[in-house]
């Protein structure tokens, strides 16, 4: 039942799923259980105040609804809006592709904004089209936080502060799938309207749970959006959530001893601490690139992303080999380009409960592929750069000083 | 992390979420992987052929949809109907009438058939409607294989003899969450056009797989449904397939390892031994029923259920006490009344993978806790008609003999 | 990997391995550790500290050695005594025929006090013997808490007030192997020089740790013993404890984060509430026993055990018959009949982490299989009479009130 | 319950117990069960009949001993020797020095031949004494195959050589903890009469299982030593082997089940490749430690390990410094140097179910540790020599070419 195996660890550095802590695989490693029992909802209590904290929310609320990342898109979408609404979407790689692909699909009016692949969102376009709409026609500004195929990372304080410039009412909605619980973002401060992430991301978590957190402007929202919608319903969370029994429907009891596994452990290591050490994972993974001569897929340094980096390969080469090779050879799972930048870039993933020697194991073995696949990269170099940075800012485990 | 323990195993006999075999435990215990490597859609390619054996088609089409079964009905309906399109759908338990509230919200023209709850589906009513439809403005006929409110099977035989008898092509649209890998379930043969099911019910996983099945005919009619669908959309799912990639988005690798295991189980013991190991289990429930003096939910023979036995409790007694005191003193879990029949019912499940001391001990519990609530029964007169049919029917273990 | 399953889970009743509830198979699931790092002496203090709980000791020093209960008791012995030394043994059952096997072979000098089995230890003799050796030739009094294999527990008070009244220094021993954790046991207040218990008895773990606790007395004997040992010396421990890192060689840190688990439900539960549900489950099994028209193996009253109970057959039927019935239909582990009473009876473990439902069940299969072996015992009868019982008995459990 | 932990995995590079693969954790993730059921021997008869293959021989008999390494020393000697008799044992490092200590406080006449330590056995000494001992007086030779304090492995065939060229008939015992299932072993081929290891070692299990296994002449010699034991008494197991229910006293069936699933992924990778395998991550290693311009303990090459090297730091740091300060900050688990070696050197344990990026991630953290401690070693450059050996060895996994 175990396909493929090689010997030793497989080294999982996808940008998502991501690696499961012990401590969360130990934690859902049970029966199933009577979810109508008063344990459930005395746990689901735990959970739903505790999930806020991760958005950095206190007037938001949250949703843990049994889907993917695709489901919490359209969650966060059918509630909130109504077939027709124009909303303004920014189109900057694969996974805003999509997130677009279903809002068309969904019967809104999309005003796509594109940047090419590497860029960020194109705030200027924005501000134009805020400053133009005084009847107020857009409803729903569309952004993702990290652009997960290419390693951008939006600056969602730049589009708050146009919407409050222009006094405009739009709803601002981000998926925050590669970056809650990893990246700094602060719902309530931002003013995020509707805010979700998925469980396989930075939570370390199996795949299964699409996690949405609602403001009250969006809650008011779902009140009179007429998209139609009976599984991603919030309105039947809230009657249950009144109820104290919380659940319309079966929750997975198991990802919800995770996640609570999950919100333990990142309030024992601390949110900001959390966020620190993927920033300093992120920056060593960039050395480390720049070191082996090649370019980041993202354009400039205000968007690199702290959770994944695209690099981008020499044209003689063909990125697919890279990820082939790293996964024969090395037992290495690498992130694949996708779509435009198909062939051109890898990815690697520096996301969840990851440690340096974790890293660093994973910049050897890109350094071998690369060697392997044509490229004369000099070995070491990456890894020592890594190493450089990383010796000097590694903090001590609280917990073993 | 774990709430409200009392010492020894918890006693799950709710209709679903079921017990977790040993062996899926196991094969869940695992870390992340990357659903894009090969080892993924391989595993993949066995599940796709081999849970089409559990519907009893060859010819349909399944979706693994990372959903629940409220899920997996809506993929169902969106993908086969338009809104505004006529309906049949009975209305005999709690069930019933939530997929008929889903129905009635996706904007479908429901003609609801209600029976009183506890029996099965009006088959004569759906044979006037057959009969006057001469232009066939029916798209689908909705039923429940099995209401887990009242544990009421109802014979899905009849209305395909219906539909052949009035040369009728309306959609059969078929929830057998609470049956399928338990009773009798033949897609093929009986002619049924989507059949679903979920992955915590009898096939013995955790929550969070809605597993449909679909028929050429259901699949034709996907090309022209035109209702809004794009989480539960089949077409991403077939043109994944078509790619041998499988995923339009992340799967829970948790819960294929599971399934791979959950199918093994059942290939091992024989899916007919399975089915006869429910009937044995049903009917010794029942007899147990019927030794305390108490009455079934179910009104008629020809209704009841191998997979739930919904207990009727004399009129002074408040079932749900019964479900509390199980819970609170012998650590049992027990099926609530729902709805018309809250506070009237308490249920026992017994499908998934399970035996007879476990069913025994369950009905002791059930026994002492009866005597708790009020109620004189004879302590050991259930479980010894229960033995009694049991001591005469229960195989030898094959691998053991 | 597995072999032999049949449908639904194993019912575990010999009188031990016994079954592991989910909180400690969780707690095991985990990689290896360096034993020399910081943590696992960190969690190794607590395991000692409380351990010493479940002996009822302050004085005792407790040791956890790697072996199982055979090397716990060979550890007891070869840490007190010197070859050639005269120790009293009671003979009343098969565990304390192999201890005295094994005290034989260690070259002692051993007065065997024997026991129709059945019986208790037979205190006279030792009255006599004590009486008789004014010039304290017996070194050590070893005798069985309780007799494993025919559900006899002995009194130890009276050994204790034996020695006090003849004022004599004579060591007592005590294998606790199938009571400490389960039966009131006080090593303090009874004088208990060295008792042991096993891992995979009362405190539900896997096999692989033998507890063995010493008070100061037999510390001030160790010093001095002449037995050969080398793995099981206390001193090597002793060495140990005192530099703080606890272990002269590798421990099974997956016992220790097991013990801890283990102690954690014990100390969450109540060691007296514990001690009082094996009371209560014995009780309730020996009714059901005379319910059946069938006899106890144990003689008197005064002797019954609370953890396994040794049921003997009518002279017709071969006990290992049920044995390999309740294994090869209903999936259910009974204990053999050994040596002297094999085929005789057979035995129902009712220790560990257990509760009334688990019992019933197992009862329950019972009755089915006396009838498939021959014997007309009433259906019902047995599980009646313990309901009976069980019903105006069981508490509610604390957690959910 | 979990002490100490950091963000990440824990990297775990002591030379044992080392990492367990998780189809090992998973296949020891069960209930307890009854060992005197039909399905443990059946189990148990595949383990004895395939654990043969790893120790190369077909003559041999083995014993699971519920144990630790040291038990499975003490099973070794006891079982085949009487106090007084003369052995022949060479002190090399801590473990062999440990070995000695049991040797002589099981009263044998031990002749140490004793080395320096960093250098392998004095053979030219073993060769006099052989030559010497024309009445056989000495019964035993006992090395070490691979002494785990210094990285040093012996030659065990000049051994054989040597007792067949002095024709001389005293047992040769192998104490292979650390190599066997890592390194080349051939205890048929080279005469070996008594080899042991232990399952937390290069198997990748739990501490908690001692594997001995015999030659005939060494099952002969165990009918007529005298040397006390039970515990460790090989006659007992012979005694249930031949019954055909294997165990004279309770097993760890979760050891057992381990076992399997270990022998399995040996058999699967194949013995040789996993032999090949440890040979490529010592060299690399070894590499790394060249690169960063320190010495590796072993004086020779023809003495250096390929399961653990142990690396001298120089004279102004403190090893244990090293070791703390990797475990402190980067959750990296180094071995500390012992005794005679204790702050001199540090070890790294590369034995078991590991690969490149593993070792590679944990050669990277030295060098930071390196640093930390003020040794000014080139980071990556240690990384970068072990990469360039390993790009050019390592092979494709053969499941996915």
């Amino acid at each position: 039942m175990d396909y493929f195996n090689g010997p030793g660890r497989n080294h999982l550095f996808v940008p998502g799923p991501v690696n499961i802590p012990d401590q969360i695989i130990r934690a859902m490693n049970r029966n199933n259980e009577d979810y109508r029992s008063p344990a459930i909802p005395a746990l689901t209590k735990t959970l739903l105040e505790d999930v806020k904290k991760i958005f950095k929310t206190t007037s938001g609320t949250p949703f843990l609804i049994p889907t993917t990342g695709t489901g919490a898109w359209e969650s966060a979408l059918t509630n909130t809006l109504s077939p027709g609404d124009r909303i303004v979407s920014f189109l900057i790689g694969q996974f805003s592709l999509l997130w677009i692909d279903q809002q068309q699909r969904l019967k809104f009016n999309v005003d796509v904004v594109e940047s090419e692949w590497g860029r960020g969102a194109d705030f200027d376009v924005l501000a134009s089209k805020l400053a133009e709409d005084r009847a107020h026609s857009i409803k729903a500004i569309c952004i993702v936080h990290n652009e997960t195929a290419t390693g951008v990372t939006n600056n969602l304080v730049t589009v708050r502060n146009l919407l409050d410039h222009y006094n405009h009412p739009a709803l601002l909605m981000v998926d925050g799938v590669s970056s809650i619980c990893a990246l700094d973002f602060r719902m309530d401060e931002w003013g995020v309207d509707v805010a979700l992430t998925g469980s396989q991301k930075a939570l370390s978590l199996p795949t299964g749970m699409g996690i949405v957190c609602a403001s009250p402007r969006a809650l008011e929202a779902s009140k009179t959006a007429k998209s139609v919608r009976v599984f991603f319903d919030w309105s039947d969370y809230l009657k249950f959530y009144k109820l104290g029994t919380y659940w319309p429907y079966t929750p997975s009891i198991h990802l919800l001893y995770g996640l609570r596994a999950a919100l333990d452990l990142i309030f024992e290591e601390g949110l900001e601490n959390v966020i620190n050490r993927h920033a300093r994972l992120g920056k060593a993974t960039r050395l480390a690139v720049e070191a082996w001569g090649l370019k980041n897929c993202t354009q400039k340094e205000e968007w690199v992303s702290d959770t994944v980096t695209a690099v981008v390969v020499p044209s003689y080469i063909d990125s697919a080999e890279i990820v082939r090779t790293a996964w024969k050879r090395y037992n290495l799972s690498l992130g694949l380009g996708l779509n435009k930048v198909a062939g051109k870039v890898f990815r690697i993933g520096h996301l969840g409960h990851l440690n340096e020697l974790q890293l660093l194991g994973c910049l050897a073995g890109v350094e071998m592929v690369l060697r392997d696949v044509g490229y004369p990269v000099k070995l070491g170099s990456g890894v020592g750069a890594a190493c450089a940075y990383l010796q000097n800012t590694t903090p001590l485990i609280p917990s073993r000083i």
